[in-house]
């Protein structure tokens, strides 16, 4: 028997990721992967932002949940189409699931898919899902040893967004040196863009919003494959 | 070639977890495994709850890590015997792990051990150690979804610590119905004592002492197999 050599042999996983980078690709579609712990405020962070960039570009959303449709339902009420995914126990979103739920998004209408990932700040990162780039969160409650601790998503992602720095401004309840982290992530991943919001006073919006409509339009204009 | 039914055939981590189980029930020792996500407050909780039984309960720690051995610092200022399990990526600890950490603790003065898992709301609850009970942490900063979106923990937990509920304090910086956790918790657990603690100020620690040494000195007084 002949082994042929040279061709990467792709995990079931792999080969689905493969053929939804091909589907973004091929529509000019940005997809964003988010991933963080459970309660960093991603879903937030989401309704913010499609409210922030309504009328200037359209985002679909495809909802990684354990249990409960609680997530979709925020994004629904921004009028931004959504999917919702329920693992039912399994710890991240696979490949497989993201194809079958593109399948129910109307895709032809948007610019941005962000999928977000179940909450956890470890599994999710080691599935490609076909993303455009992971997007990793951290909200200041969870402290400033995170990147270090749990170093994998950080070194690996296109974008961090740093969340709820409006506690900051409470002083000594929360302790976050926010120039501490910047530059261990940096150690970890030279290329990564960093901005600090709160999702809830739409503090540092302006700069990621920015990044973000840059981003969907590049990927408009050039192919991103 | 006859196959005898009726036993169990384990997996590799059940049996590591049965040796456990049967090594802290013939020492005596209450074993908790203290699971969360990343950020809530665990290396925190212990520290204190070692510095408040101090000369009163006898307390060891397992500390689960990805990596760095930041957390055993910590508990190693306390003057607590503590052994660092770094997995190097790996999501939750195993009982192997364990049942090896074990070896490295002066076992025979000890009557409480704190296994510190992984920060990892959802991987860790399904891999038993032979702990006693698994101890949940939730902090009010997460937001007061989380049981109804990751119920395994939750439902398998002997007891759960909310934890940083000084931030409650400021007012509307944080949303978090504390009475809608309780209710949602007992719902997927009738047995599960709640504590409401702050790792900070050491508000809710009288309570939450005062169990911890009651059941350090039930296990001690009759074993707990």
């Amino acid at each position: 028997m002949k082994v042929k050599v040279g061709k990467k042999i792709l995990s079931a996983n792999e080969q689905y990721a493969e053929q939804n980078r091909r589907f973004f690709a091929e529509r000019r579609i940005l997809c964003l992967n988010m991933i963080s712990s459970p309660g960093s405020g991603k879903t937030s962070i989401l309704t913010r932002t499609i409210n922030e960039l309504k009328g200037k570009v359209k985002i679909g959303v495809i909802e990684g949940d354990i249990q409960t449709d609680y997530d979709a339902q925020r994004i629904k009420a921004t009028g931004a189409d959504v999917v919702q995914i329920n693992t039912e126990g399994a710890c991240h979103l696979s490949a497989a699931q993201v194809s079958g739920a593109l399948e129910k998004l109307p895709v032809s209408k948007l610019e941005v898919i962000f999928i977000e990932n179940v909450g956890n700040l470890v599994c999710p990162s080691a599935f490609e899902l076909g993303e455009s780039g992971k997007t990793a969160v951290l909200s200041v409650a969870e402290g400033d040893d995170k990147p270090a601790k749990y170093p994998a998503l950080f070194a690996k992602s296109k974008v961090l967004l740093i969340n709820k720095i409006d506690l900051l401004s409470l002083g000594a309840a929360i302790d976050f040196d926010i120039e501490k982290v910047k530059s261990e992530v940096h150690r970890l991943n030279k290329k990564i863009e960093i901005f600090s919001v709160s999702a809830k006073t739409g503090e540092g919006y302006d700069g990621w919003c920015h990044w973000l409509a840059e981003q969907a339009k590049k990927t408009n204009a050039t192919n991103c494959k």
